[in-house]
């Protein structure tokens, strides 16, 4: 008998089919004598209805009070869920993060777990039921509703495995894995197996969008056991994101290309080199709240230098402006940009005892006339951001390069 | 300054529109220095939707499940209301039933309140902020989401007044006050200044359903000032709910005209005189949980008796089929019914001490040539129940002989 926490996004549950669909599934679990914790999301399209409705009264909604409109929707799931559960004969009982509780910091709409309080839930498990926990929700000390933010169900999967010490994590989403890229740009793409966490943290944040990177941090942190699997496939086995301790030496230097289309590159040329001038830069892109991707300064030979970076497209124009508007200040001789460039990375735990890698990403990017125009490295990854035109072409000649086609 | 506590139905915040109305009301109130309460029910027809959502899932939704369910529905209207206040510059904030505490019993959809724990409230209030508290819903000891019944806003407005000792508990609904009889039959209908809450709660349970019962209990019980006004129009004081000690001597003797259209009438004839025998005939229609309305037994002079009660027409083929199935038991000569009659009341304090009033009634009623086929009297009021193609004619007919007709 295992402890299992499994976790469906808002998808799984899109309708009273699929609900149904999620409970069938759960029963098969339970018949096999495990003990089982749900983790449910609202009904997809749910959260974006209800921060509409917020916006149409108020402008930019109180968050305290767009926490507590928002967490309507899970709850909501987890009754229709436990419903579908007892409609099959099977003992179930919903909880909202406040009456697990999930105790969070009370930073609204995006608070962050401090704490779970998991008697309960055990005494309900002991008891034989199934117990459906609200993800994406908590409750801060003083009794206030809070949410994790965007994707937060995950974190709560993760979070609930580890204050419960379960056995196994198990994330449903519509992909059946984790590829070695994106099946609809590379056919041979194949699933991995396994996959390290620090892989998974560097094909997360590379825009393979399988799982929340809090909650493959958080499961890194806790040495929660995680699967990835499909909700929609019965067969599989899905992706298990291994320690590396867990390793065999077998495994493959690279496990994956990640990319990133939507990102726009935006170069300040000549600007004095001295320090803080990249601080000056930036709190420019920062103070309009904008996340800046990669980063990339090089020293030029006539005492002053160039600084490029990438943000996400939708931002290009803005930053541009706020650039060209401070250029004086900053004392830049041109700020320019690309707005159509896109990253590639190949991403491997096993690079770190492999030379060469990086020697053949370049040699086969060049040998298809790609220019690379900015390069930053890690530990396990290597990206380079390229022209958005070349990006299907670069990530299927490298799948092939680090030969991570489909066996047989 | 007062403490006033503030309740609007599911119509009053059906729309973004509307909530808005709401919150520029409650701002007026704040404006001249009140502190307010504002208890909200969930939007127009999303307590209805949820049910059937459920009931899609389980033929039967587990009452526990069913009131986290339903319980979504105040917490978005309390979130958006509290945001349509913040948005006019006023202190808001919003309170679950579970954040308050309102602690109830565990009779999932249909829990009692047992205590309200309003430190925290209070402490807003002196803070300057608006509270915004969800209608219908608490909390039991073991933390589980319970809901009161159907029109417990209501109570959770007149039970929160009890607790802080409120100046007045304000019911804004889509009339402007309690009438001497519904307007659409006798349009000379004249809104009441003041009832009494006995006359209420008679009004009330006989078909003028402007007030929940329970609600008009609790007020009465805990001496809250209540009153009903129009949601839709700014004048207006609405209908001031006293206590009869507050009552002057120049009070009418008849308040109103109550009526219930969709009564049904079952007459079991010749059953034997012996104790136990309306236990029996009763016990067989409490089997089927349907509720009994009016109830006569006369002695017939022959040993036998004949027992007559009414029911809401949706049950009568019902009852009677299964009367008839157990008419053999209840050694019953014959059973038969009528499916189309209607009740009509007049209500009053004043008959108390006014002989005549049944006479008046019995007199004005023979006159237009409606059959009484039941009488059943209280303290302060006598009901009758005739053909139902009469109806409008007696309730006419009755405002005019009591003279509740529009001043001026």
């Amino acid at each position: 008998m295992a402890l299992i926490v499994q976790k469906y996004g808002g998808t799984s549950v899109g309708s009273v089919e699929r609900i149904q669909n999620v409970a069938r599934r759960v029963a098969k679990f339970k018949a096999r004598g495990h003990q089982v914790v749900v983790v449910v999301s609202a009904i997809s399209g749910e959260t974006n209805r209800l921060i509409a409705l917020a916006k149409e009264i108020q402008s930019h909604p109180n968050p305290r009070e767009l926490d507590v409109l928002v967490a309507t929707g899970e709850q909501a799931s987890i009754a229709l869920l436990a419903m579908a559960l007892m409609d099959l004969g099977i003992r179930a009982k919903s909880y909202t993060g406040a009456q697990v509780r999930i105790v969070t910091d009370n930073a609204f709409t995006k608070a962050r777990i401090l704490r779970i309080d998991e008697e309960n839930i055990r005494a309900d498990l002991d008891a034989g039921s199934v117990v459906v926990v609200a993800g994406f929700q908590g409750v801060d000390e003083k009794g206030n509703i809070t949410t994790l933010g965007r994707g937060g169900s995950d974190t709560t999967g993760v979070a609930l495995a580890a204050a419960l010490k379960a056995d196994e994590c198990q994330i449903y989403t519509d992909v059946d894995g984790v590829y070695t890229t994106d099946p609809r740009i590379v056919p041979e793409a194949r699933r991995l197996k396994t996959i390290t966490f620090e892989e998974m943290l560097e094909m997360a944040s590379l825009g393979s969008k399988v799982l929340q990177i809090r909650a493959v941090e958080f499961a890194g942190k806790y040495k929660v056991k995680l699967r990835v699997l499909s909700s929609f496939e019965e067969r599989g086995e899905g992706t298990l994101i291994t320690f590396e301790e867990d390793i065999n030496m077998e495994n493959p230097i690279i496990s994956g290309i990640a990319f990133n289309r939507d990102e726009a590159k935006i170069t300040v040329l000549g600007v004095p080199d001295r320090p803080g001038i990249a601080h000056q830069i930036l709190e420019t892109v920062a103070a309009a709240n904008i996340d800046v991707d990669m980063i990339i300064q090089n020293v030029g030979a006539d005492g002053a230098t160039d600084f490029t970076f990438t943000v996400h497209r939708n931002d290009y124009a803005n930053v541009l402006k706020r650039l060209k508007q401070a250029q004086g200040k900053i004392g830049a001789r041109e700020i320019n940009g690309d707005e159509r460039t896109a990253k590639v990375s190949v991403v491997g735990v096993g690079m770190r005892s492999h030379a060469g890698i990086a020697s053949t990403m370049f040699r086969t990017l060049a040998g298809e006339g790609i220019n690379i125009q900015m390069i930053s490295t890690s530990e396990i990854k290597i990206s380079v951001v390229i022209d958005e035109k070349y990006l299907e072409l670069a990530v299927r000649v490298l799948h092939k390069a680090f030969d991570l086609e489909q066996a047989g």
